[in-house]
């Protein structure tokens, strides 16, 4: 009953495996090894983009940071929402990375539309020299509250973007489970859409930790590697993070664990919906957002069950509602999820 | 045949156990789950240092980057070898985690000598306001060149730097190397010579890739965490981390994988010297330099064996001299470096 | 017929005849000369703070970088006002100097209040490691709509940083217009009140460009010069600095000064108001918001009258109300203000 | 009886009437008033480069930073000797401004060779993504030890720095007293032998304190403003700045200043060398090294002269050769330098 995380989950067996085959013998360091140069070769086809820049890194963090500093001048601004991990949750990584470089927050959600983004756009675009300089748009796919972008409505907003000369991010630390709620193709959902750099995530998705820094533009291969070894993000023994993806990309396991993550999600709201508890949407990748009454948290709780209470739980009446996040990770068994149910 | 880099080698097989063990089921993220925890306490205790600050990281250059900027402000200036990791080769890691503090590069060798470091010292004494002011010592051991630091030797430059009022760092990518050279305990060579902070390694040492920053100083651990996390290096998955470490401690088998690295080292040199190689100094560590002729460099390249060459070969007469280096990693099997050696 | 700015606006003949004066001979450089030692403990008497540390710069977005920069930590964030001078109008000074920390903006006005603060600096409580970690409070003086905080004011909002145990900077470029405006003591509207540093503005008031960084709180000094001088703001003839501070406080000029502006705005306001401009709340300092008909600005510019008009004209009725900004500054004539107001 | 630094000398009174001039009703801030413009049009002209960038800073150090920052990326080195100004007197100021960049000490002495500049270029030349990436090529003319580079000697760097794709930046603090003792024009002695980017000095040759910032490579006029505001460096009242580079351009104001200063020195230096005072070489600039006796710098300083002891004075015998600096600005009398030679 383990719903606090996809970080909180385990690797798949084939990628320990893979890092167990990648163990033998010599491996030339800092990525020239053939396994990590495989697994470069990989993601690009999984991707249909063959001149893409890939490089790989442990975190997503460290993914968002590098792709956006490179995208942004130290005198610019990235356009975000204000539930972004690149705003909430990154400790001003991206402001370190790129020398100080400002997120504008736009709207009051975690999904930009092409009219308020539009508008915050416009909005930085009067102050001249004195103003920061508007710099690259980015979202999260799926988002920070679960919820996901269909290609049109990334095209849609890589449109705006790009009219006002700027690029669009997508940091992608949880990709796979949109790829798949959506059926698209991983390049329907990038660069066909308009995505100019993807932070492509696997650490929440079955791996031990990595992801990738993609850049659809050419020329942006060498800085990206010089930025990474700056922020002391170039691993010695690159082997292991390209066996790691190798494994990953191979027969579509990526994939595969995004569709178990997210049927757990689904069953999970299945099963809660006739419990009462309020959704504020059906779940579209494999995080739930429910309300339940306080008294009930408490009882699931004393159960071991393990989710994040969003609103503060500070005493108050037991009928109260609070709202709870539920992620459900690839390793998630329908036992678990049922025996939670059962608690209801 | 593969004397490149202790960087080029495996993993130790306990550790990938180690990594199969931690992946069972679910475990908190970002650093507080057990196996974390019992490594930290593992490596307190192995350095006899119940209440040091310790964190780990997946490479060096973080390790080294934020223990430096922990000690040194953007206007200070770090004093370390001309050969020192930190500034031939991190690509500036140093100074952007300090946000732009200098490395003044002190003598002419590999190792700082009490003399040369206070002359240093003194040197950037008297320039008030305008000059970068004075920041912490980083040593590196062992040395970059193979050498090590005698317990007195440490001693005695942390005495010069704690006289000035500044802190003494030491960057142990092959602090295990130097252990078991000098046999002495891990606090001998650390906290009880004056060292103030600790890159521990253990990347070259046998780990897929995991570094500990160990402040021995008390109060450092919450700005560690956050310089941490705001440098992109807080793992989520932190318990492939913790595993390494804690199998990397586990019944010393750090300090017997150091062992094999020496040994084959000074095996590796008790061959080259009858036939004639020329060496810098006998090897201490793990490394050994020696100077062969260029014809001799190109038949042993010929027959597959990896090594750096040292001296630029731009070609020239066969019976030049030319310096090569040869690291020896714990998997280096005795029969490797006899074949090696039976093809001079 | 300026009302551009106060940047628009010539020195004090006082201001230029002090920089003959202290043209004679020479001085020593970088700031410990008499002249500028005088100016120095001249500000410290004026602000009844004879410990406060008080070093010059040439810039008000210099003082407000400095001064936050030495309050937060590049993973910090400093709460502000959305229309904040520091966040608006600087291009990312203060993330440069704090080395990227972030700006949280606060509420939807030009004040704060101590309810919107501290609610924002509570929602900034709970991430740990992940978000950005709370920084100081940085209010502007008077603020950028030409408003005033009371010196009660000043301190209900010190008093809520301070319960969280942070600080609370004032950006004063134009501490003098409410100071006058208020008819309180610089030190009540400062340090007694609760301001830990203050920019103390000097430049839109009659200076060429001198603003002070002001600490009140012991042991800042030193850190203040070090962050001016990488910041490249020593200056070495540090004398003229000094003197347009000396003049600048020398028998209460500044305030007299402040008070001409002043009165500017509010002749301005007077003759406004029958006219039938819409003002959004009556002058408090040296700044006039007023709306008025498209077709009225229209004659206005054409008539030579120079002013911000806020609302973006990109055509429309005639009829339209556009609003307008109106600052007035120490030289503006009552004969400029009545030749505008006769224009309408 | 000054010859501690040209910093400690004052303006020029044209230059102080210059600023009562352009004291008079409002002006645009910001750097768009026509005192500016003319100013910046005569540096232009006065270079013979009327498509160069050319913007106005209060520091030198200022226009070094923003320089270097714009030619070197936050991965890179800048290439200058061991005494240039920029590394030992800024306080990491080109470190900060450009995100984290090294400076690599080149040679011995206060001038690169070509040859010792090559070298050093190439060194950096082998370390990938490792070693810091090679930047641009930083001189200081005249230089830090008053020494000359002849127009041929900068080309012969500049072909270097060329030949390995890397710019030439010149800092020019004394840029003035170079020209004049070189009998050149100030194009052949910039761009025309190669110069990339150019410190031009006023502040120590006469002015309060403004120096330029000087691009002759196309299309990097904005960069240059962005990274001025966002270090805090844009004057708002700009026009002061204006004002004194014009009058200091006008009629050769800056070039009669430059020989007035340089004319002391010869003097001061040929009266040194019948006192016995030993010199490193004869003065090329406004700027003379000496060895004095111990005991003569002692009397030299108790009848009232100011200089620059070099070598430590820590106590020693009367008869000990001390070197000293002594520096002549503008205004220093000759009626002074006979006063100060009768001591001797």
């Amino acid at each position: 009953m383990q719903f606090a995380s996809d970080n909180a989950g385990p690797a798949h067996p084939s990628v320990l495996e893979a890092l167990i085959d990648a163990n033998a013998g010599y491996a030339p360091a800092y990525g020239v090894d053939p396994v990590t140069e495989g697994a470069r070769a990989a993601l690009r086809e999984t991707l249909e983009a063959p001149s893409a820049s890939v490089q790989f890194v442990t975190t997503g963090t460290a993914a968002n940071s590098i792709a956006l500093a490179a995208l942004c001048p130290p005198w610019g601004t990235v356009f975000c929402t204000p539930v972004a991990h690149i705003h909430q949750d990154e400790c001003n990584a991206p402001e370190f990375f790129s020398g100080g470089a400002k997120l504008t927050l736009v709207g009051q959600s975690d999904k930009l539309t092409p009219e308020t983004l539009d508008e915050a756009i416009r909005a930085e675009e009067s102050r001249g020299v004195h103003g920061p300089q508007r710099g690259p748009v980015s979202i999260t796919q799926a988002t920070e509250r679960g919820r996901i972008y269909t290609p049109d409505e990334v095209a849609a907003l890589a449109q705006v973007a790009h009219d006002h000369g700027l690029a669009l991010h997508m940091d992608g630390a949880r990709f796979a489970n949109a790829v798949v709620a959506l059926g698209c193709t991983p390049a329907d959902l990038s660069w066909k859409a308009g995505v100019d750099a993807l932070s492509f995530g696997g650490t929440k998705n079955g791996l031990l930790g990595v992801e990738a820094v993609v850049f659809f533009e050419q020329g942006r291969d060498w800085e990206v590697q010089l930025r990474r070894k700056r922020g002391a993000h170039l691993m010695s023994k690159h082997r292991y993070l390209g066996a790691q993806m190798a494994a990953y990309l191979d027969g579509g396991l990526w994939l595969e664990l995004a569709r178990a993550a997210n049927a757990g999600a689904t069953r999970l709201a299945e099963g809660l919906a006739p419990a009462g508890a309020g959704m504020d949407h059906p779940p579209q990748a494999n995080i739930v957002f429910a309300r339940l009454p306080r008294a009930v948290h408490a009882r699931l709780k004393d159960a071991g069950a393990v989710y994040y209470l969003w609103d503060a739980d500070d005493g108050g009446p037991e009928d109260e509602m609070l709202l709870a996040r539920f992620v459900c990770d690839w390793s998630l068994g329908a036992d678990q999820i049922d025996a939670f149910l059962a608690l209801l």
